[in-house]
Formats: C-alpha cells, structure tokens, sequence
C-alpha cells in the first residue's frame, strides 16, 4: 500500500517504519505523501492509541535524497516553474513553494495519537526536523544527528523554527542550526533534543514500554484533548487561552463515562476500563482552533 | 476566618497553609475562594513582601477531594445544570463551565509578591497544577507528584498548557500529562518542576531562606513590577513588547526615592532601606495589561 | 573612532571589546550608541561572518556607570524633563523615556551575523542583559553575574523580560530577578545561561574556535536567514507561521548557486566555497517582517 514507508498496527500501537534502507531512508515527496497518508490513518484508526516512527536498517532518515544531485532543492528546475515568472519574480505565496518537510510536520502537530520516534540511525536534516512535531524522541547512542542546512547552502525547515527554540532552548537551537554540525547522538541528549539515549538493543523496548504506559493507563480522548492542549499552549500569550480550553475539557470530560469509570476503579484500587472513542467521542467545542492557511 | 487554609504573616513572610489535613487537603470550591481571597490579602498587605505556600500534615494537596464519587467532575449534576440545555447542548461560554482551579492559578498569575510552594508531601491534580503559577517549587524528597487527569478521564487544568511546558518543556510536560504517571519528587526535579529537592526537615527552613533573600535586600516596588514583567514576557511576541514596559519601569523608577537609596546605599556599601510601598506606590503605567475575560 | 569600545576585524571575525577598563567597562549613553554603530558595521561587511563581544581588562561590563550617584537612573533630571510635564505627569510615550540598553538588545536581536558573548569578569546589570540578544554566552569561571536592579530600586531592563525566561526558564529568571543575587559564574552556567564555563586563558580560544567552525562550514545569507527564524520563531504562536518562512528559505534559496555548492561538495567530500554575500544576496523575501515601534 505504501512505497517507502511500511506501516503496522498491533496492541494498539502503529509502527510507522522509514523503508528505503538502501537510501538510509531518504526523504522524498512521495514519502512525504505516505507519512501525512499515515498519519490520517493513525487518527481515525480507534485500535491505534500510540505512534512509534522508525527506520528499517541501519539509518533513521538521511535527510533529502540527494539523487537529483546539485538540483535536489532547486523545485523551480525539479518540478516545474510555477512560482517563478518569465521574468523570474517568485510569487511566494504560490502552493509550490510549500516546504513538504513542513507538510509533514504540520500533519504530526495535529495527530491524535501520541508519537514517538525510536531514532535508530544516522537523522539529518529532514530525518531530525521531521521528529521536532513529534512528541518524545528516544536515540541509539550510535546514531549520529545533523541539522545540517546552513552546510548545504540552503536553511533550517519543516517549521523547525517554531519547534527547535521550544524543545532546546534558543541557545542550543542557534549552535545546531548556525554551524550545521553533525554530532553524536550523546551530544544531542545532552542538548535535551532526546528523552532517552539507548542503547541500539533497547531502543524499541524502551518505544514500546513508553507506548505501553500510555495506552494500558488513559482514556484515548483525553489524551488526544490533553496533546493538541499542550502543544497549542506553546503559542498561547496569556494563561486566560489555556483556562478557556481546559474549563471545557473539564467540563465535557467531567460528564463523561470515562471520567466515572475513572474516579470509580480508582477508589475500587482497579485498573480502569475506557469507552469513549476518539473516533465519536470528541466533545462538541473540539477543535477549538482554525488551522492558519498557508500564504 | 478561613476554612480550609490558615493564613499566617510573620517578619515580612506570609504562610498560607492548605489546611484539610484528614483529606491530605484534598482541593474543593471551598480552597478555591480561599485561595483567591488570601491572594487578595497578600498583595493588599504591604507587611507582605514574600508568601509561602505549603500543606497542613503529611500531604501538600492530593488533588480534587473525590468525596462525590464518581459524580466528583460532572458539575451538571454537582452544581446544577447551568451550561446544559433541556436538549443537551451545552453553553461552552457559561461562566459556571470555569474550572475553578483555573481561577485560583489565574489569580496567583496576577501576585504582586513572589509565591514559593513547599511541596512538603503528595501534590497529585490540581495539587500540582495550583503550583505552577507560583514562583518557584521547593519539594521534600518524600512527597510525590502525578499529572493524573488523563488516567482519570478527564484533562489537564488550572491553565496548566500554558504553565506546564514552559516551565519543563513540551517533551516533558507531553509526558507527565500523556501518562498520568505519579512520580517520585526525584524524578520531577530531574524534569526541571523544582527548585530544590530536599530532605523533609529542610524544606520550610530553605523556602524561609529564600524568601528572606527577597524580603531583606530588594525594593517591593521593583520586585512586584520585575514578576509581572518576566511572566508576562512569556507571552509576547517580540523583544519590543519588552522594551516598552521595561522602559517605562525603568524611567519610573529611576526616578522613585527607593532608586536614591539603591544606588547611594551601594556606593556607600551599606544596606539599602526602601520605603516605597506596593500599595501606594506602582508608577501611573501599571497595570500595562488588560486582563482577557472568559468567554 | 569608538570612545568606548575597539573595532576589529580579523579573519572573517570582527571583534567588539568593552572598552572603559578603569571603570570595569561600566555602560554609559555612548556606549550604547556605539554598540549600534558596532553592529551596524558587522552587517555591513561582508568580510565579517561571526561578531565576539568582549571585555577589556579584568571585567565584561560592571552595568550603568554610577558616576552620577543617585541621580544615574532619573534621566529627568540628568537628560532634561522632556517627557515629565509642568505638572509632574509623564509621556510614557516620549522617546526619551526608552532604555538605552534596550536599544542595543533590539539591534543585536536584528543581527545578520552571529554574536558570541565571550564574557571575561563581571557582567552585572546591564553588563549582563546586554548578552542575552546574543546567540552564545562563554563565560570565565572567575566572573560573577547579577541581575541586580532589585537591589537597585529599578527593574530589569534591556527587554530582558523577553529574552531571559526563554534562554533559562521562567523559575530561573524569577529568582535571579526578584533576588537580585551576584553569583559566581559556576550558578549561571548551571541555570543554564552560558554555554561554556571556561578557565580564563580558554575563553576567548573557544569563542574563536566557535567562530571559526561557522565561518568555515557555512553558507553566510544561509546563516543570517536562520538566525532571523530561530529567534523570530519564538514569538510564533503557530508552526505554520515557520512554514511560511522556511518554505520561502527553503525556495530562494535551493535555487541558489550556493545550493548548487552545497550539495555538490558534499557529494564530491571536498569543503564548499559559498559565494553570496549577505549585502547583496538576500533573498527577494527578505525581511518578512516589519519592526514593530517604539510607542
């Protein structure tokens, strides 16, 4: 069904897998494609409550496959002109001028489902940013990471500029980006980019153990409430935002079958036993957004 | 006068006590208003230059007091059925949909004095959450804290998108709340939630220190406006929103009597004596802000 | 031609050293507007690719120089009433009542080239929120740091209630704010302010090393680009405002003839040579922002 990535669901857990091992799992538009076709999967799939993406082999994501060689990020010359003129202005707000890097991170933002990325390999450029809307970020310490654009002589992408400042700090996220060094994976952790350096062997127990927590312990709904909560909080300016949203949810959840099978199986000392579905049970002022268009 | 809290103010330090010590001062609508007006009375005071928040007994606060049962979080039924219709729909926008520990975090948001929590035992829900409006957190290592609401059906709170991920960071923040896990106070400090960890006999003595540090070598004025500067800087855009309050602050104060004391005292290598009051001396361009209501 | 600092520029690196060392380089109004010819320069020259701010002699900057005494903060009396009415009340709007080190921090934050503090002694007051608009922060482990204005009578300053919560955290900058602590560098470094905590005789060796490993591996207009995202994308509310800009990155310049470079040198394992120059060869795009103004 998929070309370049495979795609599993088992115990309420998908495997998304990076599947181009000859290429380290290079990025391409068709991949962008099947990884945003994936994640409308995720989301509408109720058996699915975690996400774990992976690369098959040795490598995560090699970043952009380089096969077009010195024309690989010229899209005026790889896909056809559009958003340049005969006289060579670029309309900006063309659609060909979209990132698909960023299509691909905007699609995760607002997934559902929690995601983790088991980094099992080498992550460079497209290969790390691409995890940056993902939740947690678990490494192999073999694994080396590279935002490596400002080498390239092109830049940063796939809105890295929103989440790298916000996961590392601005410090850290200016030295990646400005040198564009490739370093081990130690040093990322270090950085704070990772939750957890593993060693190769655990990596996947550690993904699933994490998956596991999370989908043997909630309620689905209030998980993909409390995740598209969070990460919206980042852009909220005044903690009011996050009261108008948390209210409803309190409220609507409150109401709810699951918030009773919750408080009762915790007096009764038993695990709880959630209904509601994110499929149909999303309460009525979800979403609580428009999603900005791109212009 | 109170119920559920004490309320004490010695040398400069106020004390408010969660005070439901056979609930492990479980959280209710009582606390909320308790809370809110002992705020009221902190930043009225000028006798007040720090408060400290901390529990009664062997627990900080274990969270909404589920004494209701399994109706504990359905305010339809709790409260009345304000928001619901005689069809079901509900009025998102109804004032009684407001989570009440939104309110009380909204108003220590607003603290005109510096706010130290000592965790001295279990904060779990709105235990944990009513602190992150607060200054700082100072934890006994024997206490333990869970963002459990997704583990009891419902969602995060008291505005907590807002607080949480930028006191610990997203990839953090996205797992306390995604797990609902309860942790130990270690591991919470590791995550960046606390200050200082500590053993149980030092954790008052450490909150009393840092509070004295405050109270005893800074002008009121000054410190009330630098809060509502730095919490407020969270939320702005650009670095010039900054630069227009800064200035007016510093203009403002440049000119106060306590800058004259400021400056002649160190020159002079004595301790300062400031005698502007925060109840009658917040220069002409404060508030700077209108608050955003519910809606 | 600077009275209060030196100018050099030296292998691709221009140097900015502080440079009033019988006052510890203490801060003055000429300082300020040197500071903003300084880096009016460094954006100009082609030839400077990395901007190091240091200290002569045995301190970074002191802060406001005090030779005014208690009068150094009321620029009423020092500057003239411009903004203060016969009556007493104030043009909180007046020109005259912005910060000086306000105006310094919002011109390094529009910096093209990236700025390392290499911080050799005390940086105190707006010694030390000058740097917080700079990318990097190294520090000698013999200096000291304080955020002193509470223990002044004044406020932070210099935007630092934008900057400062996001380099070290909200709990961080609260306490070194509202306590108004001198610190030994080994704190700072600790909460998180500098990158590098270095014996004295390194300092200045790592922030050339640092300035050398930009300048040799990048793309100068790929750097100025991704300078101005990083630190812009912190006052995003939404990632989508990062994808309408890195799209456009990503767009102008794959189209490049340092794209061209960069990927070809890398397929070819030999260094790149990056031919645009950021005086002539920033995309049509470019700014995608208007500076909001002073009011």
């Amino acid at each position: 069904m998929f070309e370049t990535i495979r795609y599993d669901v088992a115990n309420g857990i998908a495997t998304i897998t990076l599947n181009r091992p000859d290429r380290l799992n290079a990025f391409n538009s068709v991949m962008a494609g099947e990884l945003v076709a994936a994640f409308d999967k995720t989301d509408a799939d109720d058996d699915v409550r975690v996400v774990i993406v992976t690369g098959e082999g040795r490598g995560f994501c090699a970043g952009a496959d380089l096969e077009a060689g010195a024309d690989t990020f010229n899209y005026a010359v790889r896909d056809g002109g559009g958003p340049v003129s005969a006289d060579g202005t670029i309309d900006w707000s063309h659609p060909d001028v979209r990132d698909t890097g960023g299509k691909v991170t905007l699609r995760i933002f607002e997934s559902l489902k929690p995601v983790i990325a088991a980094i099992n390999g080498p992550a460079v450029g497209i290969g790390i940013t691409m995890t940056l809307a993902m939740d947690f970020r678990l490494i192999a310490d073999t694994a080396k990471i590279g935002f490596v654009f400002a080498r390239r002589g092109i830049v940063t992408e796939a809105a890295s500029s929103f989440f790298l400042p916000r996961v590392v700090g601005i410090q850290t996220a200016l030295e990646w980006c400005m040198t564009g060094r490739v370093m081990p994976a130690a040093e990322a952790h270090a950085g704070g980019l990772t939750r957890s350096l593993l060693a190769p062997a655990d990596l996947l127990p550690a993904a699933t153990a994490l998956a596991r927590e999370i989908a043997d312990n909630t309620a689905a709904v209030s998980v993909a409430l409390t995740r598209q909560m969070l990460w919206r909080g980042l852009g909220m300016a005044h903690p009011m935002e996050a009261h108008r949203i948390d209210s409803r949810g309190v409220y609507a959840r409150g109401r709810s079958a699951d918030a009773v099978e919750g408080v009762t199986s915790f007096l009764e000392k038993r695990p709880a036993v959630y209904a509601d579905k994110v499929s149909t049970g999303m309460p009525g002022y979800f979403p609580w957004w428009s999603e900005p268009e791109w212009k």
